[in-house]
């Protein structure tokens, strides 16, 4: 599986971090006539909330990103757990 | 940046579906000693709900996903976007 690769290279690269981490990608395809869903910078607020009900995330260890390419729209976070610099 | 070539591939694959899509991936590295988030599944309920706060999803037109490879445990959601099986 392709998005499993990325992650498997993406680790590599990092391999002398051994911190666990918690990575969100939403990417939405739009069609040729849409626009840039103004509704990602409220999601990625939500979805923030939404993983702190599970996990224990101090602000400094979240790393946010809106992009766009072309006609894909991508949201990530990338969340350091058990960061201890809270 | 990886994870859109990912998601590039991935629309050259299916050029000829010109519907939006919208992808969510949620990926945990676990440390060596620890065990597979048991809140995933949870979690996977909780982002639909997130993400149908802002788009119109119907119920058929989501696949879900919960792998596990090794360290890394990986959440999917795939959502077709104007879906009009409803």
């Amino acid at each position: 599986m392709g998005l499993l690769d990325v992650f498997r290279s993406e680790k590599k690269a990092s391999a002398q971090i051994a911190k666990e981490r918690l990575q969100v990608v939403v990417a939405q395809r739009r069609a040729a006539t849409g626009g840039q869903p103004d509704y990602f910078p409220a999601l990625q607020r939500d979805l923030l909330a939404v993983i702190r009900k599970y996990v224990d995330v101090s602000d400094n260890a979240v790393e946010m990103d809106l992009e766009q390419q072309d006609d894909l729209d991508v949201l990530e976070l990338n969340i350091k757990l058990g960061d201890d610099s809270r």
